[in-house]
């Protein structure tokens, strides 16, 4: 497939996906701060557990955007059962 | 409880913990760019997946390093009742 | 959606799905038995953690046929949005 | 250890935990009955999700029972490296 056929998938949330890795980022930086600084532990950890949930976010946005786009095509056009199996061997990655 | 105390949980992985937390903010910011490149949204889920399992093992260490420090002076202070309960709660984030 | 219209989205698999309950339904019952006979804490938590795993795997199978059925269909007849909304709601369940 | 010994652990919560795997157990059979009778696969994958959270809590009840019972036990006898150490494999365990 080509990189432009499916660059439209998340072409919608483009900008809010971006937004939201931007954010991401700077709450890993923020966590090493609190390293360097030897905060408290257990804030630390509610802070990993708050990026690992804005990732997962982020997770969502991609596969709802992947799902609409690429897996509807190739239903559509159909060739679904190849897009199917790639699209659940990625949920199960979240899963893990 | 003061913060040098506290410090001491972590300290012997405060190394390893900040490479780990700069090598997720690398890979982060590789996500910025897979999704600017238009990137195949199968390959950015997968990566995604991969920060977060990451994060997963900060997550661990971190736990770790409390249990160990924090939480074991707590029991052997005879106090260990509240920091269990907080070990707990934390826990309960990170499954969710 | 009638009745008979959506059961053949995981009829392929219902025998096969049915199995692997019947064998959960199992180890939860043998989950009881530990702890009635007071099994070591550690070795009961093993036990859980593969019995989540189990459901995990009936949860994607479940998943996949809803995919390959359902949405499927409702994407080849045009009204796949609400679909695919549908899809990630139940996918985001199993996230946390 | 001996059997008597890290009983004690969950004891505690011995019963209330009883109860909550034999609604896990009803649960399961609930999920079989909804195969059986061909019901709409989100209604049972939402259910595969709520059998999952309730399979976690029974985990979080051991874990809190076992971090109180054995692994506050060993730190007080000065062997709890061990004891974390198992600890922090079974909680790495719930997190895949």
């Amino acid at each position: 497939m080509g990189q432009q056929e499916h660059a439209v998938h998340y072409k919608r949330d483009k900008e809010g996906i971006l937004e939201r890795l931007r954010k991401v980022e700077g709450q890993v930086r923020g966590l090493q701060r609190m390293i360097e600084e030897d905060r408290y532990c257990v804030d630390i950890l509610t802070q990993v557990a708050a990026v690992r949930a804005a990732l997962d976010k982020v997770g969502l946005m991609l596969l709802e955007g992947h799902t609409r786009g690429c897996v509807a095509r190739a239903i559509r056009e159909n060739h679904g059962d190849e897009a199917i199996q790639e699209l659940m061997d990625v949920v199960q990655k979240f899963l893990k």
